[in-house]
């Protein structure tokens, strides 16, 4: 522990700039244009495993954007643990809402954080979090500490779908073998309550077009007598609802995993005060489906978010068209045993079922993936916990995360490997959101953390 | 008749050079980066009104872009025509849907127009109208007919709601004074089927914005347990019309001035097919409010459409945010009878009633303006379907318009003179559209129609 402390005191600075340099990057996959900058980031995270001290680093080809592998094999009979990581972020717009520049990452201090925060795209998704894995790699390396074989393997497309991740995870079946996956992609419930989430949602994406007459038209010498796209579209979303807020779409429910009353107990008994939230969101009142609390909502409930929607006129002043077309793009997250692909198939039938005659509707699956539970049994899980305790000087809260990491399940599936979800941010920490930012606390006690896992990790399994 | 025929042959040419050359000027008054060219556009018609032969053509400025007024008055005792129209365009977008550049006119022929149309923004809405008149003044001065005096009043705003123009009539109500207002911004039924509009519809048009949480949220760790904007949006959207396709917003139709079974005969005498409309626009059906006729439904009934809207994300690929705004642009077309003021207040309070708890709400009224129909007994109108007759071989429809042009009803009101709608355009020459279009048959037969209309108002007043 001390040793770690010490190792980390030293190198402080360093770690931080190396993570700025890794930030400057805008490695936005959904964005063509950023082509360059996406490889340009990916090589610069192979670099700095190689530096670390790993056996390989390579980037590893893809049909998009390349993974980067790297492996540091102390001894084939001691366990293995696979680090997963993404350097893609998210798009940084809206642009205008932003404080500072998203790829110019600065240090400012907030009412959750104040020993400072890093402000930047990607700063806690995943760039700081995965870079506190380079680092702990690094600082068991020099102080001679890895008590395990490791294998990294950081992604460029999380943001967008993991597309190819797939085919590239069948096809390295062997040298991705690993005991545990470790990822630190998601949240803790606060710095006073480090948690341990235990699941993840799944996700349907989808874009919907609606189309009506063939060209826009005059809204005076044409409205009331032709259907309006958006109208339309507004009234199809509306309906994806009932009155209580559940999803109206026929079977989406059908293979939802109910928890019994013990686990919901279990699951609220995590602090959460609404009062505080509201006032983090500066909203009168929280939302969503009837019988649930606001974790539950987002812990173990599915959802559908339109995410964005456009059509007809949006310049300044007034235009009276009617307009002939309309788009929305819409996601659904997922919970256990629900899946994405048939969810896709019900809400596109469902979509174009339910429009009427007057317009034609298209209907596209951008990208899926599935929920999942990981263990709390399980040797790597209570080491995490032990980690967390040692590092907080709290036992860890298990939770559920409302986010998806497509890749866990893929991980079960190709691998049939269980994951440890490690995360060291916060759910304020305005991820996909303008102004992200990873508390300088919450980066430091991650690289201080990680290290313990191994630790503890190793010493349980050779007990086991 | 054949004077005017010979004037026109010797003159075609470059009464079309002259029209093209104010048609490159984009005078978008919605645009304020258009400014200088809007100016450039009312000084273009100026100048072409005094070389024509008015006594008088200036610009009379105005809080927002000017007037062009022009006059030549033969004797006091005579009666005086008003000419209104506008040098202001609606904006071309979406520009990829235009075939060739909206200010690059171009003549192509067409099925409805097999001699031959001027495709360009504003060709017929309404530079390519009101040209009509200011080429028909400069025919009757060359050849010596004018029967009557005549005024021009040509403003810059008409597509952005004539703010300014109420304050300018009400100013210069001595100089405005007129027996009868003439003008061609409305269309008729088809070369076939000369008609006259004698109803226009009025309008409220809306901006509205949803606010949900203070920033765009994650929709992984918020979605399910946070209100979003844009579902929402598009809820208070959908409950705006009922199942029949009425509106829903509570007193909206109180005002509604309803047609006699006799009146509703008569209009829908008009010839309509339906199949060859759905053609044209490419739809399978048609739509509107249950027991109306596609006539009724764009002449005599109120409508809500969404011009636009917006909200999210909206770029390549898929981004899961949950947005914190979602807008949209709201536009309803009244009838006679009701006031744009006070549905613009049943609109505000209901939407606004209807905002759940989880969101804000701000309604902004962007312009409005009162129907109005126009008398088919005056000496004014009977003199308009002579000519009409005169020049088509065919007497004219009387029929209701579903567009709105506010200034008739504010002539009404503050000049106490009735309006004489008599349109060139055809319905299907996409204004306010991609690819807008005026046909030359109408152009020239236009500048033919408008002197008959002349002489003939001028004898029958004599008679009276």
């Amino acid at each position: 522990m001390e040793k770690i402390k010490t190792y980390i005191e030293k190198n402080r600075e360093r770690f931080l700039d190396e993570l700025f340099e890794m930030l400057k990057m805008p490695s936005v996959s959904a964005d063509p244009a950023q082509k360059d900058n996406i490889r340009k980031t990916a090589e610069y995270v192979r670099e700095k495993l190689e530096e670390a001290g790993a056996d390989t680093a390579e980037l590893c080809e893809t049909e998009g954007y390349p993974v980067v592998y790297a492996e540091k094999i102390i001894d084939s009979k001691l366990p293995t643990v696979l680090v997963y990581g993404h350097y893609d972020v998210q798009p940084p717009d809206p642009l205008d809402l932003w404080e500072t520049p998203p790829f110019e990452p600065v240090i400012k201090k907030t009412a959750e954080h104040p020993e400072g925060a890093i402000f930047a795209r990607g700063s806690c998704d995943d760039k700081g979090q995965l870079y506190m894995h380079v680092k702990a790699f690094e600082l068991m390396m020099n102080t001679g500490s890895l008590p395990c074989n490791i294998k990294f393997m950081i992604e460029g497309e999380e943001e967008v779908g993991s597309e190819h991740l797939e085919s590239f995870v069948k096809a390295n079946r062997e040298r991705l073998s690993a005991d545990v996956v470790l990822i630190s992609d998601t949240a803790m419930i606060s710095m006073e309550h480090p948690s341990i989430e235990t699941g993840l949602r799944g996700m349907a994406y989808m874009e919907v077009e609606v189309r009506g007459p063939n060209r826009d038209l005059h809204s005076g010498v044409y409205g009331g007598a032709v259907a309006n796209p958006v109208n339309i579209l507004c009234r199809m979303i509306a309906s994806l609802h009932d009155e209580n807020n559940r999803i109206a779409i026929p079977g989406f429910y059908e293979d939802v995993a109910e928890l019994s009353a013990a686990e919901r107990q279990e699951l609220n008994k995590a602090p959460f005060d609404e009062a505080a939230y509201r006032k983090d969101l500066d909203i009168k009142a929280v939302w969503g489906e009837k019988g649930y609390t606001s974790i539950e909502r987002t812990g173990i409930r599915p959802t559908l978010d339109v995410n964005g929607i456009w059509g007809g006129y949006t310049g300044e002043g007034a235009k009276t068209v009617l307009p002939s077309r309309a788009h929305a793009k819409i996601s659904m997250r997922l919970v256990p045993n629900q899946q994405s692909k048939k969810i896709e198939k019900l809400f596109q039938e469902h979509f174009e079922k339910i429009a009427p005659e007057g317009v034609r509707v298209t209907v596209k699956a951008l990208h899926g993936g599935e929920a999942v539970v990981t263990p709390t049994d399980s040797l790597a899980y209570k080491a995490a916990s032990k980690a967390l305790e040692e590092a907080f000087g709290k036992q860890p809260i298990p939770t559920r995360g409302g986010g998806s990491i497509p890749i866990v399940a893929l991980f079960e599936k190709e691998l049939d490997v269980k994951t440890v979800l490690l995360g060291f941010g916060l759910d304020s920490d305005n991820l996909h959101s303008p102004n992200e930012k990873y508390g300088l606390f919450n980066f430091y006690k991650g690289i201080e953390t990680i290290p313990l896992f191994y630790k503890h990790y190793a010493e349980m399994s050779k007990e086991a």
